[in-house]
This record gives structure tokens, sequence and C-alpha cells, in this order.
């Protein structure tokens, strides 16, 4: 078993800025323990899938949803061997295109099961013959109501404005379902138990070691945050924390496309965030994180792997997945407790970004 | 006819900083007649790929060649009825991921056709039973050899490090391509000669427009580029143009994902470059730029329906286009001009980024 994730006395955490973000963040082991309570339905849910046979995957969602869609294409094509695509929902909702969905299943993302253009597509898709999934931490929902079935996050309530554990649990929910079709979803549920507990014993370190960079980085405004593969998606998401929550305007890149025109932009003063984790695409990381050193850039590198990157300036090492595909399920952490420390760094509250609410309403 | 696309005399162009990038942006028009001239080729290649009927189009690139593909999606939703999408290319190349070829044409787009990832992607694909298509500068190139058939863009020699004209011609292309396919490309190439002179008109304008916009924003080192639907392909690419010659961090979101959290960022110091063309997706743009200004951010907006948005401080209106989908082939043009007049303003050489050569060869 792992330590209590949540630490309400811990002294930088309370009563201070972004406590609400932290303790969601130290939540996220037991999160994915509550919604592993969900594999039976998840599991009848992929045979259901399965049993279908959809010549294509349709994922739909915004913001941190969107970025564990990313991670969905990778969690069908390697556990299930199924083709999954980020859609575009402009095409039917807003356009009208004539797009086939019969043979179609539509996984819709979203947090709060609200976000507008996200069920008028799931509406769309489901009058046009696709069987559509709402993959939510809200069952009560608009969008749950207007699919025919419904993922349930099971993460608890998340309160801080930036997505933490609904966006871990969706990459751990999107897994389970892909290995359930995959017909392996039992032996991916006891990885994921046993990733939550190298998660939780991580995240204390993690913690004290994010600390001294967002000090030593406090007054960088642009980073590049780079992956390849799956661990694209945790370059999203560690980007999009590191702009709602530091005012960082940060690029997520391949590590191939860094190679192939921004590594012009970088110079001493502009960070290079690199995830780095022990499978086939690290040579590609590697090159990248040898040609951003060459220009002065710092790098932070984190992941299985952020050991053996040469020329790294800082080193934020995860655990080795219990399978490589799970990777990204822990590297989000390291990304969203830099965010936490650089925010509080530069003196912002990462529990209150400017100019937000938790649910966005319009178009 | 138009005015002569290239103007060596022009007196802030001659032998300085950027000629070679502001020769090709203005050889764009060109560019695009020589594309037509292959009309002929292009529509028997459509016809060919109708003949299949592909469950599937997978378009893989990267770089700008990527943002074009983003812009694929759209021209074979709305001018074939066909489902496109931006592959992985990490699934099969990197993981061995054993991905369902056999029903699917492959778009494999490269200026240089050098790529290497997309060079052995089209090699996996082909073995495993796609119709392979190669979108090239270079008919003489790794890709063209590897593909069944090969699309060739016509847009003659590009020498800028930053693509511009190649850009310009794939998204041509790739709507050639598309109504082909839907059984209309008489008339496209035909609203393409009309948008080839819209162009040519529009970009001495242009050129005057942003010189003063950049000397007013000399001093951004962040920014958000947004678009919606088709026109997130120029959002992208007008992003990667001001990251690879001006050092700018330029994030690229969809006005949707835009509200949904990165409005957090902004303020005074953080510009937003808005893509509001006159389409369905005009109301999400509209939103966006109406949060956008909320937080004192200045907002340049561009596009057939710039005027049209409240609140703009800068304005660089562009022609409507012959037909909705065609619009990104005139709003790619602002934001190439402004990332060469923000470079020169900046004190920078749009014509040498740092760190960077024309092909990339690494993995």
């Amino acid at each position: 078993m792992h330590a209590p994730a949540i630490q309400y006395d811990s002294d930088h955490a309370a009563s201070s800025a972004g406590w609400l973000f932290l303790r969601e963040i130290r939540d996220q082991p037991a999160a994915l323990e509550r919604l592993l309570e969900q594999a039976a339905e998840i599991a009848t849910l992929g045979e259901a899938l399965a049993a279908r046979r959809p010549r294509l995957v349709r994922l739909v969602a915004h913001g941190s949803s969107d970025n564990a869609a990313a991670y969905g294409v990778y969690a069908f094509g390697l556990l299930a061997g199924w083709t999954a695509v980020r859609d575009s929902i402009s095409l039917p909702v807003y356009y009208g295109a004539s797009v086939r969905f019969d043979d179609s299943t539509v996984l819709a993302l979203s947090q709060s099961g609200s976000t507008p253009d996200v069920v008028a597509y799931v509406e769309h898709a489901r009058a046009r013959g696709a069987f559509t999934v709402a993959v939510t931490n809200e069952p009560a929902s608009p969008l749950a109501e207007a699919a025919h079935a419904v993922l349930f996050l099971a993460a608890g309530e998340e309160r801080a404005i930036a997505a933490t554990k609904t966006y871990t649990n969706q990459l751990a929910a999107l897994a389970l379902l892909a290995a359930a079709v995959g017909g392996r979803g039992g032996s991916l549920a006891r990885d994921i138990a046993r990733l939550a507990d190298q998660l939780a014993r991580a995240l204390d370190p993690l913690e004290a070691a994010v600390l001294p960079i967002a000090d030593a980085l406090v007054d960088a405004v642009r980073m590049f945050v780079v992956g390849r593969g799956a661990e694209f998606a945790s370059a999203r998401e560690t980007a999009l924390k590191l702009v709602e929550t530091c005012r960082v305007a940060a690029v997520p890149l391949t590590a191939t496309d860094l190679v192939h025109g921004p590594v012009a932009a970088l110079e001493p003063l502009f960070p290079v965030w690199a995830i780095a984790s022990d499978d086939a695409t690290l040579p590609a990381v590697a090159t990248a994180v040898r040609r951003a050193r060459e220009t002065g850039a710092p790098v932070i590198a984190c992941g299985s792997a952020a050991g053996a990157l040469d020329g790294a300036s800082h080193r934020l090492p995860t655990p080795v997945a219990p399978i490589p595909v799970l990777a990204p399920l822990l590297t989000a952490a390291p990304g969203q407790l830099f965010a936490w420390a650089l925010a509080r760094a530069k003196g912002l509250d990462p529990d209150r970004p400017s100019h937000l609410t938790k649910v966005t309403l319009t178009p």
C-alpha cells in the first residue's frame, strides 16, 4: 500500500496558493484505484465495442481531454490493434459535412460532460449510426445523456480549474477500454494497480525535486515541451498546465518536429521540457535534446530514461511503467508538479488562473 | 492578370535580411499557377483514388507539411465527403503496431521528399496493402521513389529555410485532389486560378500593413494563434513561422480551446493572432477574440471576416475566397508576411534561422 495521497497539513500546501491543485495532483494514485473499481464495467463495455468491430474509433474532446485523446490513439493502436483518431469536431458540427459514421465508435471525453460542441458531435454521430461512449467524471451530464454508454472516470470531485486527476484517469480509462477490446483487460488492470503504487511513491520525491528547478527557471516565459509517440500526450498536457497556471507560452512539439524547425528559436532563456521514456522513440528524443543543448537552452528531462539523456540540465526520473504503453500515466505528474511550483515561484496562484471558470459553456 | 510576383528591386527587400523569404512569399500566386499546369495529372490521380474507395485517407508529415495535412482533413471532408486523418507515424514506424492498411490511402507530404520517418511510413504502409501517394516538390526523392504515385507540387525551388510557397501549393494540391475525388476537379481548378489572382493583388497591401504592426509588437515573445475548423491549419502554420523566424513562442489553439483554458495566460504583453473567415466557425472565433480582449491582450485579426471582429487592435483583411474551403490558401500569407516583418523589426534575419538546414535528415 502507498502513503495517504492527500496530506492536508503539508507545510507548503495548507492554506496557501495552489493548495487545491497540489491536493488533486497528490490524489491521483487514489483516483486510479477508484477507477479500478469500475474495471468490470469497463471490461463489459470493451467487449461490446469488440463485438461491433468498428472500422474507426473517433475521439473528440477539448483541452486536457483532447490531450488524453492523443493518448487514446496509442492505447487503441498498441493494446487493441485498432485505428483511433482525434477527429474533427468542426466538420460535422459546424460545417455539416457528410461524414460516414455507421462503421465508427465515438469516444467523447469531457471531465464535466458539458462541453457543448462535444455533446453536439455525439448527438450528430449517434443519429447517423455511430456507437457513442461518454468518457466523463459526471455521469449525470448532458454528454452522458447523449451517448449510448458512459465510462465513468470516478476521479472524485475535481475543484482546481486545471485538470489533473481527471486527466490521468482518462488515460487509464482509455487503456483499460482498449485492453478489454484486445482481450487483456484483466492484466492491464493489475498493471494499473501497480502503477498507482509507483506513482504514490514517486510524488513526494518529485514534489521536492521540482522546487529548485522552478526557482532556477522562474523568469522563463517561453518553453518547448517535447515528447514522441505515446508521450506526446504528456507533452501536450504539460504544456497546457504551464500555459494555464504559469502564463508561460509553452509549445508542445514532437521530438522530430523540434529538430525540423522550432529549434531555431532556442537560446539560454528558452528552456525545453523533454519527456524521455525508454521505448523505441528514445533515439528521436535524445537527438532533439542534443540539438536543444547546442543552442544553450536548459533542458529538463523527465521520464524513465531521464537519467540516460546526455546533457540535460535538470532530471526528474519517473519509474519504469509495468508495460511501456502505460508510461504516460507516470510522466504527466512531473509536469503538473513543475507547473504548480513554477506558478508559485512566479507569485501566481495556480488555483486561480485569470479569466477562467471550471466548466466552459461558450462555443 | 496580376502584377509580377517577384520584385527584386523593392526597397526593403533587395540585399537585406529576409530577402529570400519575402521573394518566395511573393512568388506564391505564380507557384499556384504552376501547380495548375499539373491539374490534369492530379485529376487522373483523384480518379484512381475514387476507384479504390478507401475507408480512410491517412495523411503523414512533419512541420509545415503536417500543417498542410491538417488542412487536408477538411479538404477531403468537405470536397470528397471522405474521412481523412493526420495519422501517427510512430505507431507503425517506431512501435511496430499492427495497423490495418489494406483499406487505406496514404498521402505523405514532404517538400524535400527526404524526411526519413515519412519515407519509412510509406514503405511500411505500401508493404501492407495501402495505396501510397507522395506529395512533394522533389519528384526525384526517396519519398517519390517509395510511393505508388507522385503528386508534384511544382512550386519552384524553395531556398528559404522556412517553407512558404511549398506550403500553399500543398494546400492547393490537397484541395485539387479531394475535388477530383468528389467529381468537381475542374471547377476547383478555376477557383484556384481566381484565388491566385486575388492573392497576387492582396500581397502588396498586406506587406505594407504588417510593417506598423510588427513595430508595435516588436517586444512580443509569446503569442497565441487562433483559428477553427479549416483555418486551424493557417493558425498552426502562422505559429510555426513565428517560432522559426522570430523566436516567438507561438502556440496554435483552436478558438474553443483558447477559451477552455489558455486565455488565463493572456495579458497586454501577450498578443493573439486570430484568423477569422466568414464561415460557420466565425462565432467561435468571435467569442475567443472577445475573451482575449477582456484580458487586455492585443488582437491581430486576419481573414475575410477580420473587419467584422469586435475589438481587434489590428486588422489584416484578406479577400473572400471563391469557395469557403479555399480560404486557408489566403490566410497563410498575412502570417508569413508578419513573421518576415517581425523578424526584421527584432533584428533577426528570417533567411537564416539559427541551428537549421533546409532538409532534416535526423530521426
